[in-house]
């Protein structure tokens, strides 16, 4: 799934280039900083970004975002749902960390055609880490109703990772501080809340008490970076 | 996963009951019929049904209408992204069809505390019939930052079936004439749009030219009632 960035050509960098800004506001306006574009016959359509604070809605992905703007666009278009399948069939996603499972869904009920994406997202991954949604009915059951659609990923994933390091060194002002580990308290368990996201090499099991889940950091590993984060906003 | 009708409360065939009203109100906008309800202290806090032709977007699934009602709700009272978590810990969704995959995966994300659903949703079903995404981490690499929710299914199912059946049995309105096959035309191959749903017992191959994914149905299972549909509407 990870290419090399000389096997993308300066197009695909253009428009990278172009979800990180997505991903730079959204970290100004104190988000998780994921961004996309969407990009048809080599123009940019549509962009996103993560918004799961300010909507305090943790499904507000940047796919999520640039989808629904698409959407009110062609709905206000007057075209059908035939003809929005249509125009999704020719489009190609740029977002700067791998579409989560509900995202990567999502595209796959869209008909997305391409996606490319940045850094991986080994924790909640829908195109290859956790589950391979981008692969359609291939790898499930014949005759299940899920596009299939190209996706390649290691697009300017450093750029990426680089984004999601600063946030976490800066911390997340919008983080609950009861949910936010101090990494002064290193002998303490950990926790971070749901819609926030942790990089950390290897996360602990959930706590599931009390309805919120928080997966527990091992104290050591806490806001390592690595280049593989954990996340839920993507 | 299926459980018999005698083995749910009172409570939760009231429940089912008003998300069947949302399927009937659906199919009464000329939409597949598949409704639901969240409940949170026993009381129905939030309702929806399948909007994807009204929307043009494939991605409205009645959960998605009822999740957007509840969060844009919760925002306005100035919930915060913690406190909007810890409502859903507390609430139950009852929906006439098993969620897909997306909708599993939103769900999941959420935080929702337990799930009810009628019918089987065997060719895009997330909770059981294709993933089992209510399982949280548990199936999954330790550290997925995905909550587990309990999931029961089976709780009205005929009815819903019985929805779905009558919807398709009348011929969709919304479906546009290329797509729609018509039982007349029995050895025709017929293929239905995306966003539709056929009652077949074994769809076949899905053809991905053109963009829309058109699961073809071979001729003598198209329209065979059976207590299994191929949605991606739920």
């Amino acid at each position: 799934m990870i290419s090399a960035t000389s096997e993308f050509t300066s197009s695909d960098l253009a428009f990278m280039e172009f979800a990180l800004e997505q991903a730079k506001s959204a970290m100004s306006n104190l988000e998780v900083p994921v961004g996309c574009v969407f990009v048809e016959d080599g123009e940019v359509i549509s962009s996103g970004s993560n918004r799961t604070n300010e909507t305090r809605n943790a499904t507000r992905h940047a796919e999520m975002e640039a989808i629904d703007l698409l959407l009110e666009r062609w709905q206000k278009a007057g075209l059908s749902l035939p003809e929005v399948t249509e125009k999704f069939s020719k489009c190609v996603l740029y977002v700067t960390c791998e579409p989560c499972i509900m995202c990567a869904a999502a595209l796959s009920i869209l008909g997305i055609k391409e996606v490319f994406y940045g850094c991986a997202n080994d924790k909640f991954g829908g195109c290859g880490s956790i589950l391979s949604l981008h692969e359609g009915e291939s790898e499930q059951p014949s005759g299940c109703p899920r596009g299939r659609f190209r996706c390649r990923g290691g697009l300017m994933a450093s750029e990426a990772v680089g984004l999601l390091r600063s946030f976490y060194e800066h911390g997340n002002p919008n983080a609950p501080k009861p949910h936010r580990p101090d990494p002064s308290l290193s002998k303490a368990r950990a926790t971070v809340p749901r819609g926030d996201a942790v990089i950390a090499k290897r996360p602990g099991k959930k706590d599931l008490q009390g309805g919120i889940p928080t997966p527990s950091v091992p104290p050591e590993e806490a806001f390592v970076p690595t280049s593989q984060l954990d996340l839920d906003t993507g």
